[in-house]
């Protein structure tokens, strides 16, 4: 049978590159988890980390319950289905299930985790976004519905084959799909949920900085190694020539981003800022997700590049419009995620420019609305925003009962911190 | 000859991934050492870490001299057998060794590799155990022969082809052999050598809190990327539907372990506490352990949800009992270990309850009695626990004359940080 | 075509463990930050992550434009050849390039991404030689071009084809080529730049602790974890045999390293250092690196092992030479490169310890000469150390404004510590 067949080896390499990949995307959560804890306060490190666990865990579980089929309905109409709960494997049919009969060069079981450990990272995303204020159970309940529900709609469009896809849409392994989503319902919670106690005091912009550079550095390097199976396992099967490639364009972009950053910050700042070069790292590697496969290696560095200063200048400006975000995740996911889908019409001929528009353009706006409503919803039924008192002590001890770091002498409050650096 | 044949192909995608699952084995050891050091005191952080590098090290070591030959004897009487020195390399046959030959999908060099990683598990779990308070030189003996003898010898009563394989016994990837046998052996090290200063003092349970959260989470997330090749590893090839089946069992049990643990401690003990968040992830992962390959994708959430559960509960039973066991591990490995045994005979229909539940007490009764008898032996020569006035100092000071972080002012002893958090 | 021919499979095996590889050496970048942020005081951690970051970042670019192509010219004289700017990927004939029609078992993708991972590695290791006194700038100029000139003239005299392959050399992964290029370059410019204020005041040796000996023990086990991927991908295949046999070497070396290392303390020292157990581990992975493939297993411990000692006193003789290496890089890289490149004349019989000799004494010649004569010019335009009073008050603030733990109290200087220690 299959396995006598000459297709046999391929198929099992294809599976077996799929599966690390899903490893190291799953390894791109310990990097968010580590760097959106180490850029934030340390008396909201564990706070951090607690919902970077429990989005991770609640969301491959929802994922398996209903995401996967909401993500990959079949046929639809291109808007919204569902293809039943569970992820589908059909028990009378197993050999149709994890031969090439799946349709795919893995088995449904690959195929299911690989995308599950996508799925929690937009959530992620958001958890960066409104560290240090957010109540845990309403950032619960908003990121397991985004992770469920709003993250697979908006996937089923490009990545199920919908409305997106027929339209021509581009974009490979989710600079919209994923970052930009994350980002942008970032977004929508913040404006909701408004700033730190004294970011903004006195009509200026006050540095909260992180509480471990060297946290978040193991972070930035985590989320790279993992990138290599999030653009690497895009291609959905170990072909040498598109996955070489994309290793190539991916680590480009990275570096590209990372040195136009500190460039950047250089002239801008008049200072080589340690967390932006990091940022500088992602923003390159959000940039050429979403056309790793496509965009030519001289291209990767230009997209790479402008995505480095893109980030330094976005941060900035959500910093004058008063926009609080920690850890600079919407700038980072969101407005990189942007640049990158539509640098694929601006590099690549084949694809449109206007298509892109509209495709990035349609997720973020459904996205944010969706995000916006149903954050809105959570803070009229519970609320959203703990108590100035419980902000001041930090969320760690006020949620959870544990200090990062309970034998480090004088944790200093914010206050102090930031009179200190300001 | 052999690379021109057809099935060439085929064994060096097998190989290859059990080459690539030795790696992620391996990183669970920078897990361990991470999640441990983490959550002991600051005082002993560094001596976690250098028990944990001495018995990885040591380990490798005298499993290539004695141990994987103790393991896999070849033909033996079923209960002790020992096969030779070295790894049994046969220089005359080197087509034999490096070949289907060899009898499985890999060669002898990768077979060695991938159990050697798996060996110095089990006195890592000890480590965490007996922290804080173990006389070093003890716990180094008493670690050598564990790993090079007593670990081997139950091992080869199921893995080695021994009475247990012969009864029909199931352990998967080790929930019993690799989990159970470090959380017992712990657990006998723990009764001789007493609790921590100030554990239980005045009749009551003292927190005694690890000290720093964000490495124990580097550490269990390591453990877990790392536990994709441990349970993924253990099919022994890449075959596509039965790796690809284990990693999504794999993860929806530590899913479930974290989310189930998550909701326990807020019943219980109305608290978010992110240990313990971190030790359900831990228990489902040994839970899901010995059935990863035969338990259905909904009983391994049902399984990592009891281990979730359980490890909360035998982390507070045991502190009752003054067994004090800083970072739980008894409790992640062994009693959760002992769970995801008895699952299989639960929930797979083959199995039996029964001759599971006599596999796993066998190989715990005769590891917690060697380990007691040994750890005693130590005991009455040398002494297993250190002075007072070391206890208090911390053992990172006295026994190595280092300091984790010594530019830290104030790292506060026990006593303070003690008292501040009950 | 290509693709349906019976090679495939085993092409798709081997390029994609290459990328793999490349993946997993660029993990060892993470090592590296993280082993010599560590290592260093607190106030020159940030500093120590820039530098890496920037290294690793432009060395891939700076790589991809001339580096690679300088590395492997074609046919050439044997000492400096140049191949063209870029990697030399011939758009007119892709089948060429991605198939095995390139010559290798792999895609012209892969061999440029695993070889770059390689490249930034010399010079990170300079990074940690000069830590908390260098200029910025000045590192940045140097390492940019040890990374894109200095590094692929050496490693074209053997990888390339050139003058020291046909000699009958051998340096399997770069111990000479690699590591003690990045030791040999280091000690130049811990030369010309002298040692930090109060590393050998009043005529005695005074420790200046590292900062933060987990951070350390993590980029160690990342180090070890990386090099399966840099030794085992150095095979160029993942021919089974080969693959499988460097795993063990390599295993066994590092495992001897760290035992003999910690042997040798104790002897000498009467203590138990953890960051020398770590340097043992170190030791001897550089150590086996030029002969993983050729060496037998228990060579391979022998080796270890006398790395392992041989960097303890390595480290006790730079120090008693007023050679101040914050890391041990020097000791770790360079002599331990050394020594494994002359064992594999002791130890492999086909191998000339003469030839050896000539070629790692020529490497380490030309790279000293040349670092020594670039970084004296460095020095001459802009200086290459920072004032007393930057460096005093630590890297981190100075150049960059960022302190890497803004919220710990009471980061003691350099004079209180080293105080406290001695």
């Amino acid at each position: 049978e299959f396995m006598a067949s000459p297709g046999f080896p391929k198929f099992m390499i294809d599976n077996l590159w799929i599966l690390i990949a899903a490893g190291l995307v799953f390894i791109m959560h310990l990097g968010f988890a580590s760097v959106e804890s180490g850029l934030t306060q340390a008396k909201n490190s564990v706070n951090v980390i607690y919902k970077n666990v429990f989005i991770l865990c609640m969301g491959i579980l929802t994922y398996a319950f209903v995401g996967f089929q909401i993500m990959y309905p079949g046929d639809f109409n291109g808007f919204f289905g569902f293809g039943g709960f569970g992820i589908g494997f059909d028990a009378s049919d197993p050999v149709g299930m994890l031969t090439s009969g799946y349709g795919m060069d893995m088995t449904i079981w690959s195929d299911f985790i690989f995308q599950a450990m996508f799925a929690a990272t937009a959530a992620t995303i958001v958890s960066g976004c409104v560290t240090g204020r957010v109540k845990l159970i309403s950032f619960m309940l908003f990121g397991t519905i985004l992770v469920s529900l709003i993250y697979p709609i908006t996937g089923s469009w490009q990545w199920g084959g919908g409305w997106l896809s027929e339209l021509g849409f581009y974009d490979f392994a989710g600079s919209t799909l994923v970052h930009a989503v994350g980002g942008f319902a970032g977004l929508a919670c913040v404006l909701i949920l408004g700033a730190r106690k004294g970011k903004f005091d006195s009509g200026r912009v006050n540095i909260i900085p992180g509480h471990s550079i060297p946290l978040a550095t193991v972070g930035v390097f985590l989320l790279w190694f993992g990138w290599f199976g999030f653009n690497g396992g895009s291609v959905l099967s170990a072909d040498p020539a598109t996955v070489s490639y994309v290793f190539v364009t991916t680590a480009l972009a990275a570096c590209a981003g990372a040195i136009a950053s500190m460039l950047t910050t250089q002239v801008v700042f008049r200072s080589l800022d340690a967390p932006m070069a990091l940022n500088g790292i992602l923003a390159g590697l959000v940039g050429i997700t979403a056309g790793a496969d496509v965009i030519s290696p001289l291209a990767a560095v230009a997209v790479g590049a402008i995505a480095g200063v893109l980030v330094v200048l976005a941060i900035t400006f959500f910093d004058r419009m008063k926009v609080d975000d920690p850890v600079g995740a919407i700038s980072v996911h969101g407005i990189c995620g942007v640049w990158g889908t539509l640098a694929v019409g601006l590099f690549v001929p084949q694809y449109s420019f206007f298509t892109q528009l509209i495709g990035t353009l349609s997720v973020i706006t459904f996205t944010f609305i969706l995000s916006y409503a149903l954050f809105s919803l959570i803070k009229f039924a519970i609320g959203v925003r703990v108590t100035d008192g419980v902000e001041a002590a930090g969320l760690d001890i006020s949620e959870h009962g544990n200090s990062a770091y309970p034998y480090f002498a004088g944790i200093e409050t914010e206050a102090a911190a930031t009179a200190d650096k300001s």
